[in-house]
């Protein structure tokens, strides 16, 4: 983006956070509060019976509070969007703006937690001890390799969904475009050779995807800033050291010769146009660094134009956009009530996903982007954020899958299509 | 309460918290969210600047995010209502229904939080280390004695407000009544013989905010379960030794007899018509037991007709209510970011309403309770709930304390009277 761009949505950011009142978000009263004896049935001494009831059984929590539509969306502030280290408290617009996402696109209310917390024990803890409130966790903005101890440890100490968006969000849109891809070019992802360029939250989280859905781990190279990671280097902490490779290729260039698929998810212009070109025949490139890609798209479709390219920006086609996912995967957990957001049901995202690009797209969406039309191709792998059949296709795919999984606690919801009918 | 009676509020107390949707709150988004520029501002890429600014200047977090106007109403469950420790998690009713009042009285947006700790140390841990979230932390039903050194721990580990409103709220209103009806009586806090009733939050609080007001310690006796709190007891907690007077009475009866005022904040029908009659001329009785007064009204009243009463229950004159309080003490704090709600704060929310009771009562107010005229006097020694006047006259009140005693970080709000009008 041009510096004028840039300081141009800048200030309309601070206009738009600053006025009329600071911030994005407000709690609201779901209940008549007018009279006295609303305010009797709201507090006290009204509220004596709720709160016996759920002393007595736990899950009436469910019925009688909000806590089964409520997602955590928390950090510490150690990765906050590409700015780092911020602190708890700079995260605080992300965290209220993903709250704006969940409840635009899903009608999940999240309250935003931002922690200070100085290892991740401390974090750890917290997290645990606040989470009667909420009916879901979702993490966010935490850096790696932390985030995927604190991630593991939380889903083995709660019975509540947790999930990392900035790991499973990413790879599962990251998954569902790369699967219509692979089939455009003629290609299988049990057979592509797939470069992974940055081993943090994203980059780990697709390789594990990617394998658990029939890619090859022969066939995964990722890459750190030293370089590709293999088996014979020191110091690998335990989850580089489960992506390494037993390869003699050692350097991004040397990765890249041949490689069927590109995922980056590392720093602005890393890939060269000669890389691009040693790469094999109808090549797949997704430069999904922000807001500066791997490799820009006017420089790639000049090099080759077998090419099929995702980004991460909105003005570019084939956006990889975790707002696909984390509303419609979260309301499909709540809606069922599961324990957590396991594989299948992740896997579930990804092919509902997949096949809703391959649905005629209605117009209203074409004409909420000025589109013409918008057809399964090269240039729509992925659907739009704006599509409201999201929220009509994947709910229900992600809590069919909660369901054959034994991890749903509640019953099909009545406004679901039925279950064998998806 | 008649046992149909009760058993009518339960049953509609579990409808109000079940449909049309569970529990009382939601959250909503006070920016648009309608057009893809709009998402580009709440969240990426427009988001990245309000997190630089509040990155060097975490102020400006009260500029760009909702912080300013946030209050964790927070629990552990340890004494919710009556009834005891019911853990974190069935305390969710009462949490969300403080969220209502603070939201239906004063504007001011909750998030409820339920923790789960196993001691108060893990319980302040997990407070502070959230702390960054919010602009206010209200503690709500923790049991005493905990909640003093978990209070006090708090305060001087956060720089903003930390009010336990089971303590402070309370007192706040006894006292406000209590110096009305002395007034009424032809009393002075100074000479009054006072009997207090229950050692746990609200009985030791409104001892020492009496005390800073200028009532004598000497002229106070506090009882727990096992009579007066004197200085020759053993094993008294640091709470209740801060409480113990030098004197040979020892039953409730002893303290009773000649006492001024009596304040009840202990369980139903301890005090008998015998101990009434062995009261001073001109008595004052709260008894704040809910729903079950320490003597009920009927009884008092046939005993003596020198007496001024106040209880817990909306249904009787002069009800000591905590939402008379906390939603504008709030208020007044956070209109001008105080880093804490302090003694001189909470003695001006005393005068305040003390005050307010004195002036003419709204023909609206009148209509809202069915009266036909309220004046000030032995049936009308604290302002109505439904008041609107509360939200006019108590935060700028607390507000202006603030500043004279140097806590408030934050201009005059503009929407106030000027502060040397109060």
């Amino acid at each position: 983006m041009s510096k004028n761009a840039d300081a141009d949505i800048n200030q309309a950011a601070l206009e738009y956070h600053e006025y009329p009142v600071p911030g994005k978000i407000s709690v609201e009263l779901t209940k008549p509060t007018d009279s006295p004896r609303d305010l009797a049935l709201a507090y006290t001494p009204g509220v004596a019976e709720p709160v016996r009831r759920i002393a007595e059984n736990p899950d009436d929590a469910y019925r009688y509070t909000a806590k089964g539509n409520l997602v955590a969306v928390i950090t510490d502030g150690t990765a906050v969007l590409g700015l780092g280290n911020t602190g708890a408290l700079a995260g605080k617009p992300v965290m209220e703006g993903k709250g704006v996402l969940f409840k635009h696109f899903a009608g999940i209310d999240v309250f935003d937690i931002e922690v200070d917390a100085a290892s991740p024990t401390e974090f750890i803890d917290t997290v645990v001890r606040i989470a009667p409130t909420f009916g879901g966790i979702n993490l966010e903005d935490i850096a790696a390799p932390h985030c995927f101890e604190i991630e593991q440890a939380l889903m083995d100490r709660l019975d509540i969904p947790v999930f990392h968006d900035d790991q499973h969000g990413t790879a599962i849109i990251i998954s569902a475009g790369l699967l219509n891809a692979l089939e455009i070019q003629g290609k299988t992802l049990e057979d592509a050779r797939i470069v992974v360029l940055g081993a943090g939250a994203a980059g780990i989280a697709a390789v594990r995807l990617l394998c658990n859905m029939g890619a090859h781990r022969n066939n995964i190279l990722v890459l750190d800033r030293q370089g590709v990671i293999h088996t014979g280097r020191e110091n690998l902490n335990p989850f580089k050291f489960s992506v390494a490779a037993d390869t003699d290729r050692r350097t991004l260039a040397e990765a890249m010769h041949g490689a069927d698929v590109f995922i980056g998810v590392s720093g602005p212009d890393l890939v060269s146009a000669e890389m691009l070109a040693s790469m094999a025949d109808n090549p797949i490139v997704f430069a999904l660094s922000n807001p500066v890609p791997e490799i820009r798209p006017e420089v790639a479709n000049q090099v080759r134009d077998d090419l099929i390219m995702a980004t991460g920006r909105s003005d570019y086609p084939n956006q990889v956009n975790n707002v696909l996912g984390f509303p419609f995967i979260f309301r499909g957990a709540l809606d069922v009530r599961a324990c957590c957001i396991n594989e299948a049901m992740q896997i579930a995202a990804v092919h509902a996903l997949k096949k809703l690009t391959h649905e005629p797209v209605p117009d209203k969406v074409l004409a909420a982007y000025g589109l013409d039309q918008l057809e399964s191709g090269p240039h729509y792998i992925l659907p739009k954020p704006l599509d409201a059949r999201l929220r009509e296709a994947i709910p229900p795919a992600v809590a069919r899958a909660a369901v054959e999984t034994g991890v749903a606690q509640a019953p099909w919801p009545e406004h679901y299509p039925p279950m064998d009918s998806l």
